[in-house]
């Protein structure tokens, strides 16, 4: 079924499939980089749990009528998902500060935004994914103002949904990072959502259930992306 | 009539005057840093230079209307000053691609950019002085909305006015940075303008005549900024 490689990430290869020209398939690998591919390791079982977190996501994201790129899990650690012609700008939203916001910005970890915060980083490993603005995007032409703000305001629902859906399950949904892409003219969900690509905390002890495990040498790495599957299923 | 030192930058110190609670005395040095203090170094007259320039280009300011710090230059390295509470945020204007433009987001050096690009950074050594945008201003409660949107507002205007002034003289105005202060509830316009803040590009050669010389050994730097004074005087 799977055709050719079409682009390999760090944790994820996209593949086109034969006689299907609408459709990729998207698979989840273990390896595990951090720090701009500094860190480098694999998480056992990280793509099986990855798939099946980012279906549960996709599906209730699907449900509540926000575009996404996601059509089905096709195998333990594979997804049919739309073609995409995909922006290259990251977009971070954040409600908790944590991350980079402390580290450069003087926020305390755990300080609650009064509002949550959008950012956009480039995608671009030679450049190191840095954090940039909405002239940017529009002098490299990445994105137009229009599209800019369907990603926006797309960004805002997500993040409204997905706090709400991790907190039934215990969790605060600290950030999260999106991609989007084009399909037929109109600007869709793409990418993963998964411990990932998320900061996700224990609502109860604080217990950090996501990369940050992988980064900071925490211990309990398989266990966290454990628990998320556990949870969201 | 010097009292005690207020702050000490890289290549400025600033002095509280006896009986006067009103002003500063702004000297220059002839330190020069780049890459956040990696490379340090001095260039001869730097300070005696950058004193003449930045007089001749706040006085020309002044006369156009805008508001500054700049009352007078005292001797051949100190300026007397308004007293402001300094903006904590480093204010880049671009006309031409130049420095992180091309390095981090692939602009061709020298491409001229539609319109000028205002970009922020956050003045702070520790944290290696980051791009950050609006939104990380007002949540930092650095500054207002109303007072960004003055501080934008002053930064075109000046951006329109040097472009000229330098223009006369025969150079291209590449980029330069903006720092602005409080002043009894008014925003002026605060800091230096001098090869050291600015890239400046004789216009017919092309010729780098600012601290880029400095940065990437190209030598003939005190030839530079001796170049810029005697064109502006």
């Amino acid at each position: 079924m799977k055709d050719s490689l079409i682009y390999e990430g760090k944790a994820k290869r996209i593949f086109s499939i034969k006689g299907d020209n609408d459709n990729y398939i998207q698979e989840f690998k273990d390896d595990a980089t951090a720090f701009n591919g500094i860190k480098k390791d694999s998480i056992k079982n990280k793509g099986i749990r990855n798939t099946s977190i980012s279906t549960a996501i996709f599906t209730f994201l699907n449900n509540k009528g926000i575009p996404t790129h996601f059509l089905g899990k096709i195998s333990e650690n594979e997804m049919l998902v739309k073609k995409v012609e995909i922006i290259l700008v990251e977009v971070v939203c954040r409600n908790i500060a944590a991350g980079s916001l402390v580290k450069k910005f003087g926020f305390t970890e755990g300080e609650k935004l009064e509002k949550p915060l959008i950012e956009f980083y480039y995608k671009s490993d030679e450049a190191g994914d840095p954090l940039f603005t909405d002239e940017h995007i529009y002098r490299m032409k990445l994105a137009t103002f229009n599209e800019l703000s369907v990603i926006k305001n797309l960004t805002f629902k997500i993040n409204d949904l997905l706090k709400d859906f991790f907190s039934e399950k215990g969790i605060d949904l600290v950030d999260f990072k999106l991609e989007f892409g084009r399909n037929n003219g109109e600007i869709i969900l793409a990418d993963e959502i998964s411990p990932d690509t998320c900061r996700l905390w224990d609502n109860k002890s604080g217990k950090k259930l996501d990369k940050d495990r992988f980064r900071f040498d925490m211990g309990g790495v398989e266990e966290a992306y454990e628990e998320i599957e556990k949870r969201l299923s």
